[in-house]
């Protein structure tokens, strides 16, 4: 079984798939996500399907392939950075977080079991993408409509070069307006398990699309054919097989979700924190309820809005008999987008969001002692 | 009447409105706006309802009061600058752009009459306002959902302040994203009539917006109180009054039309170029029809994506026969928006895209000997 990396501070991370060598799947418990208003990095979940590239660890220059430029380019990350720089909280999520929470029974082996915590609130540092492209002369075809972006990951060779290779494409215009090439994380420089030394940060956007490893950026006219970008990461009904007309897993719709939950019984009190966030516009609301999703009420942020891409913390009271409660958050973006109360299942389990799949049940035992309880999903 | 400033090329420039004193309102010529990528800062329209601020033309320093931060500050552009710096072409438009082109009769005295040139196409470097706002701790409030900028303009002092401030409201998390303190237009510094030294820029979103001659910025929970928020730049029926509750004049919607128009009679031909934009996505499809709407065929395109906030140029060509045609384009972007045939009359003429609206005649006639008319609205 894979081992947590050096420096992450295991006592908040668990597996969330029982993974291979060079596979590792760890998840954040839900308490430490939002302790603070960014998540530190010794706690940021990791999701790695490959071995990681020999000279991420290094102190080799990099430098990124650039092509569907005139003339193509190699560019040194030196040179990158020479072009400018900016800072930028966005939510990294995986496009399968919340799996866990599908009720179908299809679910078993088809991705970690991601629960909450495949989920951070990170600040990064990098070069526009955008300042990049002006740099280099801007698409060369004027029928460009993708940029198209490659891992660095050394491929295994036990399959054809497109099945194995990490390669996304995202739209060209979605890359210049937010498009970010991330070499620093949490003010520090980024680690190897995050991508370092240079990363493609996405904003809004599943963390899959946030290429790590960063060796080829292109503009092209058509998505890339790569598995991960062609069938790969479609949502489509449990059982059909993926294809390039299905949805792909970009942008991140608003989603909520408790990070702490707890009861007191002299009086009977509920008290929960939760984070809420969504890819394409800043959460001006979120709702809780104590009875299931009966009744609402707003909850109270305690983070001001500071761009659409980074979550919001929120805090609720409220006060109840002594029973069962089923705690649910739900929030809306300035978009008018709120999160749904079902979310269909999927052949993967990709994004849900759903309200009452998030949903969390406490007991408040009026014979207890200690008269606190801890609520758990 | 007012003369066009010195600098101006004032052959490209005529007057949209009978101006008075300290009211400039100059338009672009058509052929004028596209000849280049960008539109070159001697040919860009002017739209000024004010006096210049005595000290835009000066070398005294600037400075802006940022309120809605804990603690309030004074930030010279000195120190703006300090945070940072990108490069961003964008769209400047004003939302009257088209109001000439409105049939109903109510228009006269409601606005300048622009045609299609209080447009253009400008290349800004400035410090994104996220950085700003970064350094300065963030919004002081759980609570703000807007950003608030106030112009330098001096008021006249002929009614109360919040009917002649020029104080734009614009949603935070649009601002957090996407604005730009700019200082440099066309790689030379921002000319004070066009808002120097230091003009807020947002992407995609009307001219009124980029609020010149910045001398406040304020994150607030609620849109400001001066008149031009609260009841002007409302979309509303022809004959009501300003509110709140109407639509206000943020995000563009998608545009084209021609920016040249040529006949030719041995053979009979058209030629057309003209440019394309969208306040929120990319342009990715111009077709062009030659008989006043009722066959279409795609454009080619002269410039690539560069982001969702530049206009692209594009040209078309068709065989044709002698006579009277009517020439019509129509653009859509990546979100899928594509421009109406019709756009409902309003009462002060806001936000015209009307792709029947912005068709143009061309005859040609056979007996001509030059064989090359020049298409007009």
């Amino acid at each position: 079984m894979a081992v947590i990396p050096d420096g992450k501070d295991a006592a908040a991370l668990f597996h969330a798939a029982d993974a291979g060598r060079d596979n590792l799947q760890v998840e954040t418990a839900r308490e430490y996500l939002a302790a603070e208003a960014l998540t530190p990095t010794e706690v940021v979940f990791v999701c790695q399907h490959n071995p990681l590239p020999p000279n991420s660890f290094s102190d080799q220059p990099w430098a990124v392939k650039i092509g569907g430029v005139d003339p193509p380019r190699t560019v040194s990350l030196d040179e990158i950075r020479s072009f400018g720089a900016l800072e930028l909280t966005t939510v990294l999520q995986c496009a399968g977080n919340g799996r866990a929470y599908f009720t179908h029974t299809m679910m078993d082996g088809r991705g970690p079991n991601w629960q909450v915590g495949a989920a951070a609130n990170v600040r990064w540092r990098g070069t526009p993408l955008r300042a990049v492209l002006d740099a280099l002369g801007g698409p060369a075809s004027v029928r460009a409509r993708y940029l198209t972006a490659t891992g660095g990951e050394p491929t295994r060779g036990l399959e054809r070069r497109e099945n194995e290779v990490v390669e996304r494409s995202i739209p060209l215009s979605k890359a210049y307006r937010d498009g970010l090439l991330a070499w620093e994380m949490d003010g520090g420089a980024l680690r190897p398990e995050h991508g370092g030394p240079l990363r493609l940060i996405v904003p809004g956007y599943y963390g899959v699309n946030n290429v790590k490893w960063l060796a080829r950026l292109k503009v092209s006219e058509l998505e890339s054919q790569a598995r991960i970008q062609r069938t790969s990461y479609r949502i489509r009904p449990v059982g059909q097989r993926g294809d390039p007309s299905q949805p792909t897993m970009w942008e991140m719709p608003v989603k909520s979700f408790t990070t702490r939950l707890r009861s007191a019984s002299d009086p009977y009190t509920i008290e929960l924190e939760g984070v809420a966030f969504s890819g394409g516009g800043a959460v001006v609301q979120v709702e809780v309820s104590f009875d299931g999703g009966r009744g609402w009420r707003d909850a109270t942020f305690r983070d001001p809005i500071r761009g659409p891409y980074a979550w919001r913390r929120f805090h609720a009271r409220a006060d109840v008999g002594p029973g069962r409660h089923v705690v649910c958050t739900r929030a809306s973006d300035d978009r008018g987008q709120t999160q749904p109360r079902n979310f269909p299942p999927n052949e993967r389990g990709y994004g849900n969001n759903s309200w009452l799949d998030h949903a969390q049940e406490i007991d408040i035992d009026p014979t207890s002692v200690s008269g606190v309880a801890e609520g758990d999903a």
